[in-house]
């Protein structure tokens, strides 16, 4: 008998569920160039009022939704701060320089996430021709590179106060914005309130097929429309997959905690292993990070030999690995995912 | 009874067939950024058969299509040649220079949506600093502005062969590819034979809800694959719409002969009006492009009256006006759509 | 005996003058980044005078002046209505577009360097997410590529009022603003009554060695400071050159009649020649184009020809050529060259 | 009698040198776009023997000099990798993302001024679409904000080979290599012998008025002479300004170990008064920063209440000045400066 794999390498393979794929048959439609997609307008009256904030658009990728977000806030030439290891800066082919003229200036992420805001603070230009204006500051909750960190909701008000204070806007990756909701058991918008955008996807944990949605105000909206349309993110019958993107919302949020509970299950049992490092106190949300000891396989062997064993990781460096939790893996198979590293680690001896 | 609504705005507005909506529901997915969705594979597999390239790539909209062919062909500063009625220079927020630095360099479009090769070969920039460097030839075909007129071959090829002579590439921005080619009666391969690159529609006149595919050779492809990443079109589940863009390629490419007889109907009838002027004879595709005379209302007055009628057009200038024919109009919608205007010029005198 | 080289390529082969040599070998100067050279804050508050603005920058070319004020006036993606034989279209490598992704939409330009003003108007994109923002009107004056016509205060006024009342800016181009006050007998300043900005060589026909100016109101300055250091155009112990623009601006404007004059006689003595077409009415400034006909050598070979009777021109295409008359060039080396034309069309048949 | 000003503040006041001004009076020129100005010629040959590469070009900045170099290498969004305290990064309003669309990776720099290049190498991207492409590393020597350090040979060999292995091109912005050549006691194309480029200033310590040189190979330069004409740094009669080079490189580069001299024996005076906080050892060129204790005046009234007594400094802090020598500054003038401080530190207890 054929074993099921157990995909653990992110939490962007998510299928959709069948609700979702019975409301995409279903959708209703209509050109969302012309704004005449009812699904589409559903969804986003609907994100915008979970993210707490005036509107919201409906955009094919988290990276898109980043990327207009920046551009809608910064043009030609303003200065973004960002942790290093920000998605945006990392992993986004660094299309807001590329395409937008937009400079990131980097600060080390700090191991929960944040960035230290007196650290921003001085890192904030001043009015100079040798400088950029400093115009946004980006935040990422949770915070992939960090290991899922959670950032709170006080630091996230006090990040924003620092950048209005200084003529900033705040912008907030939320790619896992819902698993920072869950995790610190607060609403989304409240995490939100001071952020002048956010991107957060309704794929990953919410396994809905495809897209974000991006929110702010209602004049950054239409800048963000603008950008999307010219990105090539104007999709016509979008409702099709924005249907999903309802059940996403609606019945995809509460369940994450499942998620964060066979994560801790996963930390756990990689803990209790000989030559994996690991503390499980510090997985938070669905994404657990682990190296290997020296006497162990490196990461790609590992990844390799888990993967015929039906366990799929990503190696994230000579000896990181990545193991992501969702909706498509229960207990059993996290439980099936720590036995197959075991194996490994005996067989390598 | 409500009569139904005979939307000739755009073919933009086809909503997906049955057949798309049972694609869809049951297509098998997986994460497409990782390359691993069978179905957006094998869509890509399928359009670039069709296309005659050696590879093609799925994106979400048309004008993703052409951004990233344009950008995959043009360094910082190069220029492209192109036609001032391009839906590239005209309709896309000119985003190849917003975003990607490519210079513009317009040439007249003729009333058969060609450019003159004469004119194309003059306006070759010589190696001279004071000159952006000549990079990409772009045509449209069929061509929007100029009424879905068709691009014969022999020009296609003309135009290849020129713009390879001096070392340029050829994109052709093919939104309404599949018309031109049921129009010539050739395969669509056999127009693109040229071409480096080809964006191509899968919505509009096909039918699907979302997407279009660009289509070139391995290297330009992999280029291409890179800027969809950038610019936030690398999409997870896409298989989920890709499902519909197979349906289109093999059930809606031939059926484009009913719109084109349709819009034929609708000119002929449209010509045996006072007041409107137009040349049937001209109308070789979907696209029926119609000018009302001076004695009856403007344009957009006209499409308000017809909107009331239950038939909608686009105004495309004081006294133009657009109707296009597709799948979700019969030849009954388009007699009532005649009717239609008839009556608003008869309450008119 | 040697005889001297008369160079009619361009005016921007002018050679400083004695007094520029003197000013420059004397000129007091400080760091102008910290904006504390006297010389150039000197020519800055001359030139701002004379060109009848709040301020002026000292840039050290054309080019760079025209794509600062471009840039000033348009963020990523605004619009920029121009003329399609415009120097900044055409030979500034696309700069604006390449470096600040400002998109060009070219008209036509009539033979006397304008626009059509209804084209313009009718060329202002209505705000749609499908349009750039049309953001500027950029005209030049004088027109080098329409033969240094002179555009009229009452026409730049209008283009001033359409472009303004559309929420608009203009930017002109005058290189060789300078002929056309001199040519029209108005002041500079009349002539850019109602343009937001100017970019205005003191090379050329001034003969500076380096520079231009340009000028606008206070914030605009502000702005044009900025980019103008971050394309790297701000110098140091800049006065040394600027000291020369202060002689140009004090010295060489009302001497540029001369140069008018010379033209004058350079197209009459062409005229007069079988095989060279030209009308001398439409000479008004110092640049001179005229046509071969088809009896005698082709440009290039004409140009090669005369060069070897120590007259330098320039092949504009097959068959035309242009020549410049300047501070350098004086009425009998103008009557030289036309000799020599005529001998190596004697010599051609 | 009024005392002279002791001007500190940076080398960039340097005022050109009799010999300058007389070579300036006397210059060659022609139109350098043309490539007809003897005296640039001259420059660019003689630079581009000194820094040891095939060819070199004459600039107007050295902010232009490094955003050509970069934007020559780097096509929209590939991603260079430098020290987060370079003056490219930090002051130079990031024009290469601004302008260029490239995309900028910090690392911290150390307090010598170079990266570490383990560090660098696990920068290195590898390919994936997710990444930019890792196309250039750019170093700085001296290094300005790590206090004029000096990159030894051996450093900038490693740094090099360490590019090339990876595909990548080496960039040196040598604003002050000249001091570094002198410092180290080597010829300044030693240090550069591994650098695929360098821009260097003529102005600063060599005391030219205006311009940079930047170098490379044959084909390098032709790129950054087309992106010098698209940022408007191409100059007519550019020689007026280049014959001040041309003594700078021939007279001026020696001399720079009088300017270290000043340094140490400013340090020195520094090191001995209470309350500043330097380490003479660590200055080895001419660049001096220190730091003021908590019990004296910040740093901008330490610089308000020098400039009253005649001397000028940079506050770079709350308690951090830097003081720069130079040859408009001689020993007796650094001792005055010493004295200066001293007497303030007196009076402010």
């Amino acid at each position: 008998m054929k074993v099921s794999t157990v995909d653990l390498r992110s939490d962007t393979v998510t299928r959709p569920t069948p609700a979702m794929r019975e409301a995409m048959a279903r959708a209703e439609v209509g050109d969302d160039v012309y704004g005449e997609d009812p699904t589409v307008n559903e969804l986003e009256r609907l994100a915008a009022e979970r993210l707490g904030k005036e509107q919201a658009l409906f955009v094919p990728s988290g990276t898109m939704g980043n990327l207009i977000c920046v551009l809608a806030h910064c043009g030609r030439g303003d200065e973004m701060i960002l942790g290093a290891d920000a998605h945006i800066f990392y992993y986004e082919q660094g299309g807001a320089a590329a395409l937008g003229g937009v400079h990131p200036r980097t600060l080390a992420n700090r191991p929960d996430g944040t960035l230290d805001l007196d650290e921003v603070e001085a890192a904030i230009r001043a009015d100079n021709p040798h400088y950029p204006v400093s115009r946004l500051l980006a935040l990422e909750n949770t915070h992939n590179r960090c290991g899922g960190q959670v950032l709170e909701p006080a630091y996230m008000d006090a990040a924003a106060e620092l950048a209005h204070a200084h003529g900033m806007r705040l912008h907030v990756d939320g790619a896992r914005i819902w698993n920072a909701a869950v995790a610190l058991g607060v609403p989304v918008s409240r995490l939100l309130r001071g952020a002048d955008s956010v991107s957060a996807c309704l794929s990953k944990g919410l396994a809905a097929p495809v897209g974000s949605v991006v929110a702010g105000d209602g004049e950054f909206i239409r800048r963000a429309r603008r950008l999307r349309k010219a990105v090539g993110g104007g999709m016509r019958q979008a409702g099709v997959v924005a249907a999903a993107g309802i059940v996403a919302l609606n019945e995809m949020v509460e369940r994450l905690a499942e998620d964060h509970a066979n994560a801790s299950l996963l930390a756990e049992g990689l803990a209790a292993l000989d030559g994996v490092s690991i503390d499980p106190a510090a997985v938070r949300t669905n994404l657990v990070y682990f190296d290997l000891d020296g006497a162990v396989p490196e990461a790609a062997e590992m990844a390799a030999r888990l993967a015929e064993r039906g366990v799929l990781v990503s190696p994230t460096g000579a000896r990181g690995l990545r193991a992501v939790t969702h909706c498509d893996v229960d207990a059993a198979q996290v439980r099936r995912a720590v036995a197959a590293v075991a194996e490994v680690m005996v067989q390598s001896r």
